[in-house]
């Protein structure tokens, strides 16, 4: 069973320039779909890796070339590679697009022949070990249909990118360069820097206090081990769009320290942060949408959850999520459906007329 | 199956005052040790819920009474319950302690019959529905031997704690009330103000930027959605402890964007955040709960999720949890399974031999 009946692949030999998490986890996804993939990386050993991992084969003159490079290296990757095989088409996947692209654009290459784009995916732990081939399920994956030169990308290399993407189960979202690293010093280099100064604190506590660390203190701060190297050069790169955030939060945490100095209430700082934290989308998609929970409390055993799921499938809602409470030992169970608000009300009579144990939703 | 054998209890009744995540997870913990327990609340609808969960029952004079309450109710309530039924011990589980202390230690109560504790454990969601009996597994869990006014805690009631934190599968540490306090600013009141801080820079950008959002935005802002009357009440009342750290951050914050001003490195922010990260004890970011996630894509529809279950039903494995990623333009959803590493082993070649589309556990 294939995860989904995309169209034929619009091209069967692809060349992935940087064997690190990004480029290895493509690959892996690429060899699956029956593409064929040379792995590269001018790290011997990630290479060696990579080629393992993904059953890498040499490829004379791959139809596409996807440089899974850091920025500052894409310019002088892409002249090198179009030099060797100037037939191919090319893609990026690099993290910061405005001034990368204006190196890329004085290079050699014709602006219609290179697809820049920036799957949102990533993780703490890079190198290929760290590569998987469902990286990007579900995640969203930027291209720019322009390049920055106002040259548009050619039709052909367009339906290329977005076969990719697709094939690697992620959602294309069309953005100019700029509107880009607008939106992502947003939503990943400010949490980025967030969670480095946050963590950067526990350097100067005690050691005894952090065995009382729980949870929240080890999201918080799960992104502060990534690579600095690697942080080091977008965060530079995007200053311009990151500094007025960073100034922002300066002067909310500024208003805050006094808010605390002198014994007022900080309701309104959670509260605001509260109204962020919900207009993340809960699940990848177009937006952000509003759930009604529904608690059911259950006998704890495999037969229940399975029973319940078709209750549902039978009433005809849709479980938009599901969370289970429970633990071992214990002889109730709570589900919690979340669902639209109509699917709630319909799913709330039928469980209840069933003789299911619902609580009231919120 | 029982997590662990503890000695007997020391102990057979507990009415536990407030319904919320807290109480009620202890209750939920409690009743799976065979322990009677009585739960209240002052909110109706979650008393009901708490009850019905933890298949409460009503006691007269309990022997043990736990205080799972905001620190600004914990006197008034301590008095209440102490006029009810004065030959009860009582503990207490806020998340502050000077202060609220120092109301109690002019209570009416013995001071020896007091024991002031803290479990390092708590969600983001809060409430009865969101309690789960093993929500303290392999946490710290703080207590006060000493009580603010130098009186010592009677040693059987320091024993029935000991018990109540062990079996609930915490370990307890010892402290002052000042040495909690100090040390909780650090792990768990600075990380709540950041990630509501950081969470807050959201409601200023453009929606579409947050349709990129990945796992280091969700991780990082995760407890932003926690309560503001709570984290009001426990910033406020810990304002001495926290703000010393605030404005350390505030400094380094400083130092950040002038670092960005001036097109300098700010590889030494993010190192010092990764060596800070990596002094938490654990291993990554793990919670207690070791759960093996295995990630199986379907088709997006309500009777395949049915169907999956059904499966799990009939491979006789116990589902911990689930989440479901998937959007509404796309054919596949991606569900995830969390599992102990055998029944995702056994799950795993069970679905793959009836066609699914598992793929390889984390």
């Amino acid at each position: 069973m294939e995860p989904f009946s995309p169209n034929q692949p619009p091209f069967k030999s692809v060349r992935i320039v940087g064997s690190g998490l990004i480029g290895t986890s493509i690959g892996l996804a690429l060899v699956a779909q029956g593409i064929e993939v040379d792995m590269r990386d001018i790290d011997n050993r990630a290479e060696l890796l990579a080629r393992d991992l993904v059953k890498s084969q040499e490829i004379a003159d791959p139809e596409i070339t996807i440089l899974a490079l850091p920025s500052s290296a894409l310019a002088g990757a892409l002249e090198s590679e179009f030099a060797r095989n100037p037939a191919s088409k090319f893609i990026d996947v690099s993290s910061v697009k405005t001034k990368p692209l204006l190196d890329v654009s004085t290079s050699s290459i014709p602006g219609s022949n290179f697809l820049a784009t920036h799957p949102m995916a990533g993780r703490e732990v890079g190198g290929a070990e760290s590569a998987r081939a469902d990286l990007f399920q579900s995640r969203s994956w930027v291209y720019l249909p322009v390049n920055l030169a106002g040259v548009p990308v050619g039709s052909d290399l367009i339906s290329a990118g977005l076969w990719l993407i697709k094939a690697l189960g992620a959602t294309p979202v069309a953005m100019e360069a700029r509107e880009h690293d607008r939106a992502v010093a947003l939503v990943s280099h400010l949490p980025q820097a967030v969670s480095s100064l946050l963590a950067a604190q526990l350097t100067s506590g005690d050691g005894s206090a952090l065995t009382l660390a729980g949870a929240g203190l080890r999201d918080t701060t799960r992104i502060a081990a990534s690579s600095a190297p690697l942080w080091d050069e977008i965060l530079t790169l995007n200053a311009a769009e990151l500094l007025p955030l960073l100034i922002n939060l300066q002067s909310d945490l500024g208003a805050l320290i006094e808010a605390l100095k002198s014994g007022r209430s900080v309701s309104s700082f959670i509260e605001k942060g509260a109204q962020g934290r919900a207009l993340i989308p809960g699940k990848h998609g177009g937006v952000a949408r509003e759930y009604t929970y529904l608690p059911v409390v259950i006998e704890d055993k495999p037969g229940q959850l399975a029973s319940l799921v078709s209750e549902c499938a039978a009433a005809n809602v849709n479980i938009e999520d599901l969370t289970i409470e429970h633990s071992p030992g214990q002889f109730t169970g709570l589900i919690t459906l979340a669902l639209s608000k109509s699917d709630a009300e319909v799913l709330s009579k039928h469980l209840i007329a069933s003789g299911w144990n619902v609580h009231a939703p919120r």
